[in-house]
This record gives C-alpha cells, sequence and structure tokens, in this order.
C-alpha cells in the first residue's frame, strides 16, 4: 500500500497516514491539488487529507477538491495535534529567541511563545521548519512541528504540548478511486446546489430531520459563477445502503438542482 | 470621519472605503485584529472588513473577530474586484517574467499568468506588492494590485482585468460601536449555538422559514473547546425591529444556548 499526503517527511499528515492505515509506504505531495492528482493517476492506491480543524475550521481547498474530483471517501480519522519546541541537538530552552512554523502552528502556540518571549516567524510547512533548522544550524532559533519531525531529522525535543488550547483536532479523510462498504456505524458526505428560493436550505435539511438523521457537519462554499449562491457539504450518521438514508437522498433529489454523494465509511471511535 | 482597513495605501479595502463611505480619511492597519481593536479605542468612526469573496468563500478570521469583539454591523457593500498587471514606468508587456502580489491575488489571475508564461511569486499584500516593486525598481517584474495602487504609486498598468472570472466580487461589512435602524429593505447577521442533539439547525431554521424569511448566507465555525461543535453565523432578510424578525429570534431563542444579534443594516442595492 502507498498512501499520498500533504507536506514534507514528518508533516502531522504523515504521522495521521501511519495512525489510521498502519505501516504502509508514503507518497509526500507538494500541494493538496498534487494529492488528488496522484490518487487519480494511480501513483498510490488512496490518500489522507485534511478537512477541518477543531480550532482553526475546515481546510476548504479540500472541499472544492472533494467536488472538482470523482473520487470517493473510504474513511475518516481524527488526529490530536500535539506541538512540539524543537532545537539543534545541545541548545538550552534559554537560548531561544525566535521559532519558525507554519502560520497555523504558530498562532495555535502564540499564547505559549508570548509568555517565553519567543518572536514568531512563518515558514511554509510544520516538518520543513525542522529541515531548515537543521540545515542552519542555528542555536537561537526553534521549530514548532510534531515528534515525529524531530525524530526524523535527529533534532530535540525541548517541550511537548505546547498548543495554547489541547482541544486540537485535525479530522483527515480517506479517499480513493474506490467505493467501499462500511460495516458498522457509518457516516455518508454529500454536496448539494438548491434553488436561490426562500426556505431551500431548511426543506433541504427537513430530508434528514423527518427522519431522524443525525447531521454531523454543515459548509457551505460560494458556487463559482453565481455571486452569493452556495453549494452545501453536509456530514450525516448513516451509509447509502441503508433504506432510510435511500430515500432521504431521493427526497433530497427532489430539491436539488445537483446531488453527489461523496461516499459512505466507518464512523471513527477513538 | 475616519475609517480603518486592513491592509496598505491602495489595497481593494481602501477602495471598497472610498465608494462606500464617500471621501472619507482612511486608518490602514496591518491586520484585522488591528481593524477591530481601532475602532474598540475609538482610533477610528468605523471600520470596514472583507467577509467574503464571491470565488474564495468566507474571510473566517473577521467572523471570529465579530464574535470577539462588542461591536455592531452597520452596512454591507460588495466591491467589483478588477486586478490589474502593473509594471515600473516604460516596462513592457514582453519584458515581464515573475509577477508578485498577495496568495489570492495570484490564485484569482493563475490562468492568465500560466498562458502569458508569467511565474507568479506570494508576497503579503497586493498593494504591498506595488510598493515593493517601485522599491526595486525591477523591469522583469510586474505586480497585482488595484487601479487605485498603481496610480497611488505613479506605476503603469499594462493591462486591466486580468482576474479569469470576472465574477470576482468582495462582500465587506461596515462596524462601528453604534447600533444603527436601517431604512428600507435590510438584512440582518446573526451568531448562534444550538445543543448538539439531531434536527437542531433544522429547528433553528424553522423559525425563518416558518415566517417566509429569506436566508441569504449560513456559515459554520468550529465552538473553541468543543472539538466538532459549531457556532452558526446566519444572514437573512429583514430587521429586529419588525415584529416578525422579532418574533423569529424570540422563537430561536427557544432552542439557542447563545444567540446573537451582530446587527441590523441596509441591504446593498446595486
Amino acid at each position: 500500500m502507498k498512501i499520498a499526503f500533504q507536506g514534507e517527511a514528518g508533516a502531522y499528515s504523515e504521522q495521521a497516514v501511519f495512525n489510521y492505515f498502519g505501516q504502509v509506504k508514503t507518497l509526500p505531495c507538494e500541494s493538496f491539488d498534487a494529492v488528488f492528482d496522484a490518487v487519480n493517476a494511480g501513483k498510490c492506491d488512496a490518500a489522507l487529507v485534511p478537512i477541518e480543524n477543531s480550532l482553526a475550521g475546515s481546510i476548504h481547498q479540500n472541499y472544492d477538491l472533494l467536488l472538482k474530483n470523482n473520487l470517493h471517501i473510504n474513511g475518516e480519522y481524527p488526529l490530536r495535534v500535539r506541538h512540539c519546541l524543537i532545537a539543534n541537538p545541545g541548545v538550552k530552552m534559554t537560548e531561544i529567541k525566535k521559532a519558525i512554523s507554519h502560520p497555523q502552528a504558530l498562532g495555535q502556540c502564540a499564547g505559549y511563545l508570548r509568555s517565553h518571549e519567543i518572536k514568531p516567524e512563518q515558514v511554509y510547512d510544520t516538518a520543513g521548519s525542522v529541515k531548515m533548522l537543521k540545515e542552519s544550524g542555528s542555536r537561537d532559533t526553534a521549530a514548532i512541528a510534531s515528534r515525529r519531525a524531530a525524530e526524523l531529522y535527529g533534532m530535540e525535543i525541548l517541550e511537548e504540548g505546547i498548543e495554547d488550547n489541547p482541544e486540537n483536532y485535525t479530522r483527515f479523510l480517506a479517499i480513493s478511486k474506490e467505493v467501499t462498504t462500511p460495516e458498522g456505524e457509518a457516516k455518508t458526505s454529500i454536496v448539494f446546489t438548491l434553488k436561490n428560493v426562500p426556505g431551500a436550505l431548511f426543506k433541504a435539511l427537513s430530508v434528514f430531520a423527518l427522519r431522524d438523521i443525525d447531521l454531523t457537519k454543515i459548509e457551505s462554499r460560494p458556487l463559482q459563477g453565481s455571486p452569493w449562491e452556495y453549494l452545501f457539504y453536509i456530514d450525516f450518521i448513516g451509509a447509502t445502503h441503508e433504506a432510510h438514508v435511500q430515500k432521504a437522498l431521493d427526497h433530497l433529489d427532489e430539491y436539488a438542482v445537483m446531488l453527489r454523494v461523496l461516499g459512505s465509511y466507518a464512523r471513527f471511535k477513538g
């Protein structure tokens, strides 16, 4: 098995790949576009992409890519994000004046950095910041990244779990060309558009509410070329092979201009 | 009147300030946080902040700042975004090998840049890219920014309207410490949380649908500290001084854990 992810070796996404798929080969990709392209081109068996973070919100680019590509969601995995303050070997905490990392990681450790008088500086990637730090050999700079990134580059962890809010999870989706049928409790992800008329979204949600189907997420994205009209992405409990779900989707199809099932997959249980 | 905006002089946000408020003084701010701080501290009479783009979607940071700060929305303004390819005086189109701008502007002109074999390079700001280009005096580089930024820095526009999709609008919100009562057709923006139970969002939307109140936007944002629970932001047609709107909000209050009105304001008519 080879699994694609976005980022460099040691990225949080790669950690999520190993946690979810076990000991597989990984294919690091420069961008989310490149991840989807790798799946389409058969360069990997599947990919794992982040879809939302419990603090920062949705990763909208991946919602857009799910729509653009004709792939299927086969699973979900929530990764607990634990940021480490990483330095070159032998460097002491008191020497650190500056921290480099991806803007989102820096933002999630803003309180910690302020209280330790460490100046944040943005770079393109978390694991990449560790690589840069190793290459520079700098003693006044730390990187913020995963434990795995520190180990991979032979660097030292000065402190682990430096994020301001411990409720920091990133939910990943496994995607591939295959349609899978989940066993046990499942989730289904769909995307649809509606006529721009009063009450349209209310009617769309009624198809789930009237059948006691629980929604877990709703996301709206702009409909390209139609300012102030939207695509809706909904996740709900249930799988397309269940009769009540199929009836709800048939019912939604009566109101929807466009409706696509992105996949039914096992709901993650921690 | 002094109006705060995010960015440098010549930013699209500043153009929106002049279009919406007329000939006022402007207060450029480094970040959206700084814009909200300026309003709170009384350093300006109001501010204009972008809330969504018709191609890229919502500017979530400003949704979060509306929640965090106790300010009021007094108006909306949709700016048609027309990107210009800007160069130092005397430079010809054929000399341009590279274009610098904010990542979003580069993304919106990706097709144009590709077809003209111009390499995109990210900088922090659109207007800032013009300033940088002027300072460098470079002849092989162009900046992508507004007409106003080109004029402000005495630079030349090689081509105007280079965005790939002409349906490119950014909707701005006017915010201040004052509560205003709109005349004519109005919009109201609210934010609320619900109990995490099946059908909760459906019930919340029913308070509008049952009164034929038209929703124009729904946005969900993560509830900090409660992974996979959400805040909902809704815009609808109507003002809080109208009886049917007040009844709908009273009804919503029966289901909501938290409910706040962010403002009622005149709906923009182009």
